[in-house]
């Protein structure tokens, strides 16, 4: 038996033990094909049902409605940043960004490249331990689109509920709580999502766009970076990443078995998150959360510790306990804990243990 | 024993089978690590020595010298396509496009998009049957840079040598022949290939490109558009596809030591395909090369029957020999068989002799 670790990393992130499982066990010869996954063409008789089930069980498990496209692509979330204004920002328009951490910003970043931005709210001042309440956006009624990110992997701060933009399309960077709950895909123009920290491993990007958005793209643009494009040949213009995409298809049959749907484990999500902010919370200010209570994240549970040192001891002695990754990114510092899907309520709890006696040792 | 095919597939395409066994090995956890491939980040002390491996050893298979850089890119050979022009093509500048197939085709329909192109070659009229001549190439001094496909895997026609471009940077894609023989890079200023045919899986894109025509990169360009950027974070601007250069690695390790080189592949690559030719020529027409003898693709070997009935036939009584994916791409028809690096001799045998055999019992 392979010796596991419990692996926080903020992603590529842990899996479901089961996808592995079969993974390694079909890795020479996919059942019934003769040939690995990896070696297999896109266009064969044994890859398209790969990749219609993906869809299918996407389709199933967010409740996903028929006039949205469902697209494979690669170039992770920050191939999104360029698509997205690209696509949808036509000249003389404007779009809305609502800034809540690292990656909104970088988002915003490639936007004001491809064409005219605003800001709907920044919590900079703040450090990003926040979210916008209705009242504190300051929204362009015309905009283009209204881009948001629900959870900031860095900060650790995530929205509950999707900010409520009106008419104009809501576009949402999901990339690291997508298929860790439900959600109302109507209140989307377009979501997307790299797959690496719990749609499966990195390399393939999944992008939900309600389809009337599709007649923005311009038959000008770059081929590859055109959504339409995408959706008219089904995600097959080019090779998509099919491991990846296979992967993802098993991780979503895990999902929908296994687990029991998004429900189920957005339930799980919200114990394991408990269990962390309970024990920051009890330690009287040893373990000082990033986040306001009111915004944490349920994917990635950011904390400091009294000092650098303590910081760094507290690292290295988790390792040894086989709890890994669970250095703070360099611009917050600190801790984070990274607990997608796959994580399981032991890995957790062994963390939340280790926390205690860690305190306990360490607390003046 | 899990039962094998021999996949003709044209990409992706069959690999080394100690890779798929050691890939399987490790899928549960790497070795010293405790987490899967799938799992680790990119930044971590796991996978950054997975990333300098690989570029160590394509550095080495090739020769590659410093003045170049080597890039891990998403995207495939088709956002390539956009990518060279965006970053090489300044405006008052032209590019010229040789086109020996229909990849070369649709490079060019996407430069279009992104600047002033000139076609210094077509083989359209002999259908693609044929390389040009030095003297055939119609070149601008001043161009940009000069395009070329080294294989088109539709058509099955191969150079065997770079076209004499002068001083013109030489744009090569070499998707379907990469890492089949040596190359002079020097001769090159960028050369592009998606992974699926003889480097790994889908998924990842290796571009390698002499870095004083990194200057070209507007930073205006789309972010993950930009060639200098990706040379400037060593391919980790953005999460690279982790598993797919994992498994470029393991296929420049079995070339390194397996293999014992490229000179020695290229030799494996001409024998294998010597002896598909040698069946086409001893047949006395029964089968029909598509490219003339002395452009013939060692990657793609491409041919007809005198029917479409008969076509059928050998493909289905292939099949059940276990040769599989022979049918030729339906732009052009007939048999493609796809033998690269990764395809046996005993595999090319096989189909070799069921060549022999069917053609006894079907010609007249």
């Amino acid at each position: 038996m392979t010796q596991r670790v419990y692996n926080f990393s903020a992603g590529p992130a842990v899996l479901p033990l089961p996808v592995l499982e079969q993974v390694a066990r079909e890795m020479l010869a996919l059942p019934g094909v003769g040939a690995s996954i990896l070696e297999i063409s896109h266009r064969s008789g044994a890859f398209l049902p790969i990749i219609e089930d993906a869809e299918k069980n996407l389709r199933q498990l967010l409740s996903i409605p028929d006039d949205y496209a469902v697209l494979f692509l690669q170039g992770g979330g920050r191939l999104q940043f360029s698509m997205v204004p690209m696509n949808l920002l036509a000249p003389g328009q404007v779009a809305d960004y609502i800034l809540t951490g690292s990656w909104g910003n970088d988002a915003l970043k490639e936007a004001k490249k491809a064409g005219q931005t605003r800001i709907a709210w920044d919590g900079k001042a703040a450090h990003y331990d926040r979210l916008p309440s209705r009242e504190d956006l300051d929204l362009e009624p015309q905009a283009a689109y209204v881009h948001f990110t629900s959870n900031e992997t860095i900060q650790g701060v995530q929205f509950a509920a999707e900010p409520e933009v009106g008419d104009v399309p809501l576009v949402c960077d999901a990339s690291s709580d997508f298929l860790s709950r439900p959600l109302p895909i109507r209140k989307y123009g377009l979501l997307y999502a790299c797959a690496q920290k719990n749609a499966g491993p990195a390399g393939v990007t999944v992008v939900i766009i309600r389809k009337d958005l599709l007649k923005r793209s311009d038959p000008k643009l770059p081929g590859y970076l055109n959504y339409d494009v995408h959706a008219q040949n089904n995600s097959m213009w080019n090779t998509p990443p099919t491991f990846s995409v296979y992967v993802l298809k098993l991780i979503t049959e895990w999902l929908l078995g296994d687990v029991g749907g998004l429900e189920a484990m957005h339930a799980r999500n919200k114990e394991k998150a408990r269990l962390l902010y309970d024990e920051i919370q009890r330690s009287g200010g040893f373990y000082a959360g990033h986040a306001q209570p009111n915004c944490r994240s349920l994917m990635n549970v950011t904390f400091r510790l009294p000092s650098d040192e303590l910081t760094a001891q507290f690292v290295s002695e988790a390792k040894q306990r086989g709890l890994t990754e669970l250095k703070g990114h360099r611009s917050v510092g600190g801790i984070r804990a990274s607990i997608y899907n796959a994580m399981p309520t032991a890995g957790v709890e062994a963390l939340r243990d280790f926390m205690e006696e860690f305190r306990r040792k360490n607390q003046e």
